[in-house]
């Protein structure tokens, strides 16, 4: 069995859409954020960074949504949510995520969490005011060399889909339209038509 | 044949390294970033993002640290530098590599490229002085939780070493002393030992 350690509004619904996807046997754990329950002590035991999400398996806990995703992938290959067994394809996707986790939510997470860089007020509002900049560079290049359509790899659906879908989603709170980006905002319209995506968004919102 | 794109003095060593551990054919092509050269037409035709490290295969160009290593351990497979057909273990491999490169290469970019998240310079002091502690930080999880030893998986040598091995290698310019993590500087020390390491850093250096 597997159990996704989950928080609303975070990056960890990539993840939660994955295995909706997979066809896996999983639970769930909602932590709220509000409360910090990522910090407790009981939790901090199973992901010691404080962070979602965490997926607890039989073999252990695995951290990071690049690699939840491939181990998701690997592990439901009758999904066929990953070139499972072609090494450049399988890069291709990773990098991709990787461009998301240490670029997109990096960017991202200067506006909400502005803290983890720096003290002062100030410079907490100075970057705050770049997030609408950054965020609108990192779609453009998104949408103008990297996504191949209609999904992010091409004619065949991956686990790079839900992680943009969740990335499109917090461009309005980030201050950019994604009107902007049309191959994007397509990508996100008939992310929303999945049934797997739909039961994600009711457990996040619910 | 495989070309891998670099500079001197950045992340892009971890995929020199894992290249001269691989023994695969390869080229390497030196950016000079004082010129700019990252940013200038003919390279940003190779990579929109204007970084490195890039890698041009005969099938297109792969970018990202955690996706470049995986895929250079997927094309040696002699080498046996990650735990390929375990879907576990190289979801822990592919889960540390997302952590060097979305939180750890970020907190240590914090000081030397600020202005990617805030224009004015007071700003850029406030995120410079958290950039110790930040590091410390994550070093501190790193040496109590992750790090296995004596390579960063265990027993067995992977391409997980080379990237903690560059991390490690800039912590005395971010103001940390590597000698508070005994395990992590042990491991430093062991790789300088490995000729794959010493070829890689004498064309850095040269």
């Amino acid at each position: 069995m597997l159990t996704l350690y989950y928080a609303s509004g975070t990056c960890a619904l990539a993840s939660l859409i994955a295995l909706e996807e997979s066809g896996l046997a999983f639970e769930t754990r909602k932590l709220s954020f509000r409360d910090g329950e990522q910090r407790s002590p009981d939790y901090l035991k199973i992901n010691p960074k404080g962070r979602v999400p965490a997926l607890v398996t039989d073999r252990g806990v695995l951290t990071e949504t690049p690699a939840i995703l491939g181990f998701i992938a690997e592990s439901a290959p009758a999904a066929k949510l990953a070139p499972l067994g072609d090494a450049f394809e399988m890069a291709r996707l990773q990098s991709f995520n990787s461009y998301l986790c240490s670029t997109v939510h990096v960017n991202h997470a200067h506006r909400p969490r502005g803290s983890r860089w720096a003290d002062e007020p100030a410079a907490l509002e100075a970057m705050k005011a770049k997030v609408p900049q950054n965020m609108a560079d990192c779609f453009a290049l998104i949408e103008e060399t990297m996504f191949k359509g209609p999904w992010v790899m091409g004619e065949t659906y991956s686990l790079a889909d839900p992680y943009l879908f969740v990335m499109t989603d917090w461009l309005p709170a980030d201050g950019v339209d994604p009107a902007r980006f049309a191959k994007v905002s397509d990508h996100h319209a008939r992310m929303l038509q999945r049934p797997a995506v739909q039961r994600a968004l009711a457990f996040d919102r619910g």
